[in-house]
């Protein structure tokens, strides 16, 4: 792995594109280059704006092998520390660990445009990383670095509407991963008073939205989506709702894969949503359950009790008789049946250890600190929703007072639930 | 040392106003804090607000102790990546030596008022680092989180003209710490069309001039402060000016002592200066030589040439003489002996190296690349300027095509002068 | 017809619905509603929502009876005036003759959404006027004011772009009436950097555009509307043009019908882009010639010289041959009956003296000052287009220093033309 | 007087400085300056600030007389209507009536600056009316056209405060009228949470407050000024005050004199203040008597009752033993000889007639349906306050749903008063 990394490294040093760039980048961390930092950076980001895309496995190896701490340094530093804990050892050892390319990135993002820069960065370096995984030491650095650089404290809230430019509409409309937004007709729904739509920006890229979520203000907890996007507006329902659908949150920036932005922006978002509506009681989600269909293709009876194999029994056969199920027939789907869906779907949500849950929207809202709620037949009836988890959907409930005692339940493997999903979890027999 | 933090940190642990602090820390950084840092850091601000003034020492001696890293954990971690430099082995190390008070820094900030919250407590810090050199450590994380934070890619460069609010203008006369602004009609006049003043704002702290630098657009380099600040403005003046003169500039926050932002002030300013008003074709300072006075008191006649000797006795036996000198005193100096101060001043500012130079300004400003230009007698009368420098203030000279040049022929220890001051560097025997 | 008015008028003040609105107004207008005039308006505001359509008519007339000025004292006034036009005589005179409604209408306008009620108020009245061509009075005043109001000096210009709201682009979709927008796509194109939008707004009216112009900035003088329209966006060609083509002109309040807005929003976008992009050197139209297929079928050959009735025999029998032409039609016309249509075109324009010319949109670019420039074949082919013109569309030419000149030629029944004109109005025998 | 006028108008054809601007006002308003409004504009804005201040009287000596309107076409109208009041005939008559300035008036207003101009001009014309009395009638111009465009509907409130630019808070300083601002500490202390100081802005002059008018939040109606603008600033009695005391209103724009705006002003931050705080219960104001020390000197015993003839007596001789009365005379005042002073300014502002009444102040808030709520002793004893009313100040209440019918008394004549004063109306024998 290292030996790949290496040869690459060695190679971008010579290649005719590759050297230029890679000489920048040792101008702009030099001593010398301190006092040019400005001019430095823009030329470094110009190189690897024409930089051809074929090359940028080998400058990341550079980076790579190039930019990283002295072992030697290093084990002496830890060495002394170990020796005395003292404030100017401790010191030395942070300056021997930290690699050089941190200070690189910090550099580059003081030209303008850096941040963007270092984002688009990221974006190749992730799309590398499946077959150089080697470079993952290289994406720490980023990941360190734009975790602290987009703080959620550093973050704005801004609300989304039909004020808003269309400049940035067309991005919600783009970036919208969960529920497709079909044209600008189905975004205005989306933007009417009984609806709304939230997203984070960082100062530095006042243009490009981040993260964004939409939410239902409606009575009572969603049961299905279809309602909530394609219903008529209704203005008067803001005033008098009670509860508060997260039904959608996007991210925009796959350069910040890993940063964590949803788990702020639902909570800011319910926090002023609080305060602009009070008599808002319940903040809830109205969730995709992504892996359920695929889990569900996997399980075996083995190891289950007798209620839970003759329940997956009989939905295997139905799905048997159903191979690619359309929307009529989970409509005309006995409701024993539709139980034991339910009850499977919750079992696959709670049963599973923290680490070995594999739905990654549930572990997201439980590591959240919110709670699985229920589970909602043909609450998904599009082709994507019928795949997926066979059309259900679940809420998650976030109650502010206790995501912090349900985020350490969850990190203790257990899922928290509501008394309706625990007696799915015993079905009768 | 280490001792003294230990006891204090053990006090802390059982004292009735730290010991919640310290406990909201603790939750804070943890696992289950992680979903309700919104809540956690407001907690934490709001007992650091409260705690006594006598017990922060215990606080952050708490934190010096308590939030390092093992020494363990990290030479096993350093031992390993000795033993292979990859990735996962730098992510181990990496994790075991950043001190987890940097988590608790990041997820202070993360709160509304976190960040302006660790300018306060920074500024507490330095006050207590004197008789604390051991704190050392924590000012190292907070120094560190800051720079990354404050990175002048994210600042916003304001002009503060007539048209800012009173609230920021009084910030403005409040910081200026060069040349006092004795009230509203003097700053109205340092904000006239000849004149300039610009500030750099962080978007977290949008109402709080972190850094600003006054500037005068005039015909030639200024050879005297007086003339700057005081004459009646010349709207014409500016757009025939040929030269900007930075003879200001003011840090307006303690707490980020260390975080450079000066030099990136001037430059930014520089380019947008240029940008603006073409026809402008010096940039340079007007600086007082805050450590001159001090210096020739001290001096010795040992080991300098004769006419260095020389010209030191005759100063020192004019300063004899005029114990206490006046404005009066200085016009009516001899010429010659003028000219042995200037070059006494030359001599103090170039021939110390790099590291001996004890005059922070001319530090500054040569770190930043710029060259010393002018030695200029007579050229602030004020009480302050005739203790500090006998009256005399020089000129640095920006040559952004230079900067990086001479940055680090200074760091290789020249200090870049004019042929003028060369002259004076060679006295007349 | 005064009988109607005063039959109407009578009605309103025993309806009741209209009795309590009219009682309003009277109160708002009298003495004593001066210290209530915010909270009186906001009544009157209120009632003239909630008239019936139906009841509009009569209020009008009350309007038109009770509010008008006393026959007999504006005789009285008018003949001491006549004695001596003495300042205190002129005050009587003109406080005589100003209908009590004006100030009714003034004080209207001071409550919150005043402006905006008296826009949708003149919006029935003009569609009552009609079949009440008496109640003209009352628009006069309504007319007088909004003119005052809406005076060019308080209008703000702005570039409508991607950056605008998407309120605000929904309205230009709609309002647009010269070539429709289909969509957002097709409204996005014209926002690209080589075509250009503005728009007037009032600042009591921020959100609501007032009229907009759409312009193409191209090399050449453009001679057919679908690649301004259609073509794809050229960032580049922005730069390099020379000639700005205003392509639409549309408004979107009715309620300012007859306040003259077109003619400076024409002039002040032109100069605004001749400050922006010094190096465009024509400023152009391309108009749609609204009335010439109407004119076509009624003119005769009477009158007229031999070339003209020869040509115009012409044209008519393609016509019969022809009674519904579509796009291949026209593109298949003998070039010699293009020329024909073209001559008559001209003809159409040119001859009729300025009252006579039936031509709305001639009428206002000539009033403006523009010059008729080029006739265009085959320059619409949309269905709209071959229906108003046979596919013609002309250019207007706007030079600025000839506006005064050609604007006073107009008044004096001379249309201005370039030579290309010219000799379209002599055609070969 | 005409005479003068026409003499005057004549000189201006013929003056070599006035001429051009004639040309062009006349060049401005005809038919052909049409299609030019706005260069033409320019061009009578600039002449007109080129030409000497003494010519001034000539300009608007040839504007009354030239663009007046015509006695004998007005008189044909006039007559017209008279026979029949239909809509063409009233069409007639108001083009015939309105002066043909207006329309001079409307285009200038059209150009940049051209608002600022005219408000220039008419502050030039107010300045020569007393002399030349006949120039009324181009004022009376001047003020319907301003009346219109500074309709309150149109103008922004905006409160001023600590984060007001210092451009606009030097225009609060210079144009405080009532209680004069000291510099910018003393602008500060207005400033603070527990006062408010609120401006109307037009929206063509952004930067030129029109009128501001500051509050004072405090527990109970003031009784003197001193604790209003001296006190230390409590922020907290912001939040529990329960009066709201307008202690100042000044105009800034001289060239708006007689353009209602103070009575709007009041009433629009009544209203917002009480949105704002709602526990606020009463909105007074503390006033000055100027005319009360004036009217004193000349009140003669005769035809007053026996008791206010004693009082009056009494009040002379003291008077005359106090020639020029200081604070301390007035602090050392027997009682009974205050409540003598307190019953005739009580007298002084209730007995007189609307007409008659000379204080301007009382007739501004009487007139905005205000009442007469209290006098008090000692109010004000700066020099001013002394000489023009004997240290006396007033309170006027606002009650919000009585404002209409004591308007309404006040035009008939009768002082809206509270049963205090009353009894000050009636003092013991």
């Amino acid at each position: 792995m290292l030996e790949k990394l290496k040869r690459l490294a060695q190679k971008a040093l010579l290649d005719r594109s590759l050297a230029p760039l890679l000489r920048s980048c040792r101008q702009l961390v030099s001593e010398r280059g301190q006092a040019n930092v400005y001019a430095l950076a823009l030329e470094v980001i110009e190189r690897y704006k024409t930089l051809p895309a074929a090359q940028r496995e080998a400058f990341f190896a550079a980076l790579a092998t190039g930019f990283s701490p002295h072992p030697d340094q290093v084990l002496a530093a830890a060495t002394r520390y170990a020796e005395s804990p003292a404030a100017g050892n401790l010191a030395t050892l942070t300056q021997a660990v930290e690699p050089l390319r941190q200070e690189l990135l910090r550099r580059v993002n003081r030209a303008p445009g850096g941040t963007l820069m270092l984002l688009s960065m990221r974006n190749d370096l992730l799309g590398l990383l499946r077959n150089s995984p080697e470079l993952a030491a290289v994406d720490a650095d980023f990941l360190h670095l734009l975790s602290s650089w987009f703080n959620p404290g550093f973050l704005r809230l801004e609300r989304v509407d039909w004020q808003s430019s269309a400049a940035l509409l067309e991005k919600i409309i783009h970036h919208e991963a969960v529920h497709e937004i079909s044209g600008w007709a189905d975004l205005r729904r989306r933007l009417q008073p009984d609806r709304r739509c939230y997203a984070f920006f960082h100062p530095q890229l006042p243009d490009e939205p981040l993260i964004f979520v939409e939410v239902a203000l409606v009575q009572d907890m969603a049961e299905a989506i279809a309602p909530l996007i394609e219903s008529q507006p209704d203005a008067a329902a803001a005033a008098s709702a009670r509860t508060a659908v997260f039904y959608s949150i996007s991210n925009c920036q796959p350069g910040l894969r890993g940063v964590s932005l949803g788990n702020f922006l639902i909570k800011k978002v319910a926090a002023q949503l609080s305060t602009e509506l009070p008599q808002l009681k319940t903040f809830c989600t109205l969730s995709p359950v992504p892996g359920f269909a695929r889990w569900l293709a996997q399980a075996t009876t083995e190891g289950g009790d007798a209620a839970w194999s003759a329940a997956l029994q009989r939905v295997n056969a139905w799905r048997q008789a159903h191979p690619t199920p359309a929307a009529p027939d989970l409509a005309s789907m006995p409701k024993s049946l539709q139980e034991d869906l339910a009850s499977l779907c919750a079992r696959y949500l709670v049963s599973a250890s923290h680490e070995a849950l594999g739905d990654p929207v549930a572990r997201f809202h439980l590591d959240n600190g919110a709670r699985l709620e229920r589970v909602n037949f043909a609450a998904d009836l599009s082709r994507k929703g019928i795949k997926q988890s066979l059309g259900l959907m679940v809420n998650y409930l976030y109650d502010i007072d206790s995501v912090e005692v349900r985020h350490q339940q969850f990190m203790d493997n257990k899922v928290s639930h509501s008394s309706a999903v625990r007696r799915l979890l015993k079905p009768a027999p």
